[in-house]
């Protein structure tokens, strides 16, 4: 069946604790269907703040007085507590403890749902500019060619194209713009297409979405990645799909795995992968799985969806072709992408690639949600990739993050070869830091909030949050050399 | 059941018959769920294009003849041909006939779906620029306030505020902007809220989509008026919601037959209204109306979808306070708006306004299909509020649609009183002209799209296309004086 929007039924599974320190009342934490238990205490916590009953400035408890009153582990109260810190919900005083933030009634972002905002980390902790994020991998939008997408914006607000009409656009998108991209995708990525392949959207979260609902089915399943992209995962049940996980190991997806998957599962209608580099683990999937991942969707009848979120980021060797480029006809695949990496993660816009029957559902849904997208913003991206704008900018970043990439793998070794280690990404934005065995993930993340440290554990990129990766995604990318040095000495500090 | 993405089943309902003139083949119509007569057949004849047994340049048989041999009513044959005109499937070449459009391979929006893209006609014919287009009531982009609009977007893609962190955003939008909406909307629509009470969209359509997909319930009914707002009816469909059509009358929406659904209808969740300009009547709901809709919504605890698209044009006395300003705490009002219509339909700005927890439901919805909108718009548009520039804006183009509005009125008058007749409206952008028994609008627009003139028949309006409303929803206010003087003379070549 569909996903009906937020009614998940609750499973019975309820704690009971009292909340210390300053405040002594019950708190009670309901988990809900498919949501992990360090998420339904944020809830929980987050709901006793807005009634009132935790005011701005109260102490909470340490986590090991509560993990032991709600008899749950220590690390799920740890990544609960860090979940807040995130979001802003809380702050941390070094050495005195947690607290209800202060600041609460002009919290830029108290309302964001910690399900939906759990993971990415895109958006930094909010408690004082000390603050320093080891984002996802996010680029550096202090980079970003700013003053020719400004120039190009006012061209476009002054162009025919915007005064004509009503004003009202194609729903897949500006016909300039998706002429670029196809020229675009065919010289960078191998893929053979014109602009009616493809249809622009807000950023790839919604080309996620579109996906999802042009194959949704009642009882739809996609299998995905985990640990895998969260985001993707809440954009499928939006669109009212049933998730499986499927595991990653070093050599990305496990095909095999998913093989039996879809050999089990007569429900199984996509498979969801990132095989340029796997999110988040940064791996790049090998030519024999391509090969035999490509089979199993035509043996399965899967629909692959691929999403290539920073294929220009290449930094060892060219950037390997996406599966997009070596599927054969029968193959069904929804090849994704982004200018949201390329340019700042505050530019919206993304796109999707996929045949012409599931890209038109994907364009009427697309249209019954949304319209069209922002004409002057689409116009002014074509112009910068026809001028060259956007190519130069790539080599350019990429030249500058692969700086970052080596100093940051240095920084790592250096610090950290005792307890965690990490394969030399690629590509991609981020080093994904492997714990060695009996270290918390969580807990090292909560003490480097304290530090004013935001950084991302496994337990953010799993499906099951009962068997976390205890591992860090550390995004170098949007870090200079001084602040990446400030941010692995606090990592450092908040470790072992 | 929520409603599975383009899996609408068929009703038992198939067509047969021939297409004359230069091709001979079979075409069958096979009516989908919901879907208008005139609408199947359309897509039956793209699919007859797409399958290459309609080639470009191909004449088709005429309105008459197509109609016999489908045993369909002439006026659906006409509805269909023009719709695809209006999608560029099609060319009329005067005198000659109807022709499957050579363009079609780089057409801009031949992959528009005939279903969601039925109707609002924002989107031009695209044959030829002699094209004119009545549109459905879209403002004058070239009155846009375009060169402070490009300065702002210059600076916001130079703050700090962009430049921070990862660049990632709040889903609710930026905060300066929800900060400038709330004070905006107090002055000029007495809503009493803060920035935490606003959720900014990509234009009202998302809001519309957001705010069904927050509600909808396995079987879930919103209540829409009929006529009304066809885009709205696609947004709530893809949110998996249930559509019954409640009428309208020179009153506006006719609330003692919501009332008599509401004691009927245990589903009833829901009513979406237009209450400031209906849609597409153009009419004001009177003050005893607003207050009984407001009391059957408490009675039976439905949820009012308050759509005020364009609360700033109003000409003849002080706007309406809406229904959200009006309504009691135990009321729950989801009061939408929109940048677009003050801007230009190409700006893809909206926002809604809730109770603390529909809106998190919807904020939630929001960042799992989308994340997050476009910063540099986002705090650009803020600039522009705070800065008074939108509401000079508005002021100017006030006092232009007034004069154009005005003008519109004398040409019908002048031309069109022997075989139609309007009430001029108090506000909006668009004139509802009713047509004298016994015409056909589907054949006028048909006739009027053959010279060029894209206008819009009462058919896109309605739920019920057996007794479509003969009527045009004319758009005076993106013509300047001689464009709409033009207009209007080709309106009445082609007419009785």
């Amino acid at each position: 069946m569909l996903y009906p929007a937020y009614s998940k039924e609750p499973v019975a599974k309820y704690w009971m604790g009292r909340m210390g320190g300053g405040t002594a009342l019950v708190i009670e934490a309901r988990q809900e269907a498919g949501e992990p238990v360090f998420l339904a205490l944020a809830r929980a916590i987050i709901a006793e703040i807005e009634r009132g009953r935790l005011k701005p400035g109260d102490p909470l408890p340490g986590t090991r007085a509560l993990a032991k009153s709600l008899e749950l582990n220590r690390n799920t109260v740890d990544a609960a507590y860090h979940e807040l810190l995130m979001q802003g919900w809380l702050v941390a005083e070094p050495s005195r403890g947690t607290f209800v933030a202060r600041d609460l009634p002009d919290f830029g972002s108290k309302r964001q749902s910690p399900v939906t905002s759990a993971g990415q980390g895109g958006s930094p902790p909010r408690f004082g500019p000390a603050t320093l994020n080891l984002s996802d991998g996010a680029p550096d939008p202090r980079l970003a060619p700013t003053v020719p997408l400004a120039q190009a914006l006012r061209r476009a607000l002054a162009s025919p194209a915007f005064m004509a009409g009503g004003g009202y656009g194609d729903p897949r998108g500006d016909p300039l713009l998706r002429e670029a991209l196809a020229g675009y995708l065919k010289d960078e990525r191998g893929l053979a297409l014109g602009p009616d392949d493809i249809l622009v959207t807000r950023g790839s979260q919604m080309a996620l979405f579109l996906a999802a609902a042009a194959l949704a089915r009642p009882g739809a399943v996609i299998a995905v990645e985990s640990p895998g992209y969260s985001f993707a995962w809440a954009a499928f049940r939006a669109a009212g799909v049933r998730l499986v996980g499927v595991p990653v190991d070093d050599g990305g997806i496990d095909v095999a795995a998913l093989e039996r998957l879809a050999a089990s599962e007569p429900h199984l209608h996509a498979v969801y992968v990132t095989p340029h580099h796997q999110y988040p683990t940064t791996v790049t999937l090998g030519a024999a799985r391509r090969l035999r991942l490509l089979e199993v969707a035509r043996r399965h009848r899967l629909t692959i969806i691929e999403d290539d979120y920073d294929h220009e980021y290449r930094f060892d060797g060219r950037p390997v072709l996406p599966l997009a480029a070596r599927a054969a006809e029968d193959i069904c695949v929804v090849h994704l992408g982004s200018l949201s990496k390329l340019i700042a993660p505050g530019i919206r816009i993304g796109y999707a690639v996929a045949p012409p029957t599931l890209l038109r559902r994907m364009a009427d849904r697309r249209e019954a949600l949304d319209r069209q997208g922002d004409l002057p913003l689409e116009r002014a991206l074509g112009e910068l990739i026809l001028d060259g704008t956007l190519k130069r900018h790539a080599r350019k970043a990429r030249r500058i993050y692969q700086l970052r990439r080596d100093n940051a793998a240095l920084l790592l070794t250096q610090h950290f070869s005792t307890v965690a280690d990490f394969t030399l990404p690629a590509g991609g934005l981020a080093i994904w830091l492997r714990l060695k065995a009996g270290l918390s993930a969580e807990s090292w993340a909560m003490n480097a909030t304290h530090l004013g440290l935001s950084v991302l554990p496994g337990l953010r990129f799993t499906l099951d949050a009962a068997r976390p990766p205890e591992a860090f995604r550390l995004g170098f990318a949007s870090l200079d050399e001084a602040e990446l040095a400030r941010a692995i000495a606090l990592l450092k500090q908040a470790g072992p």
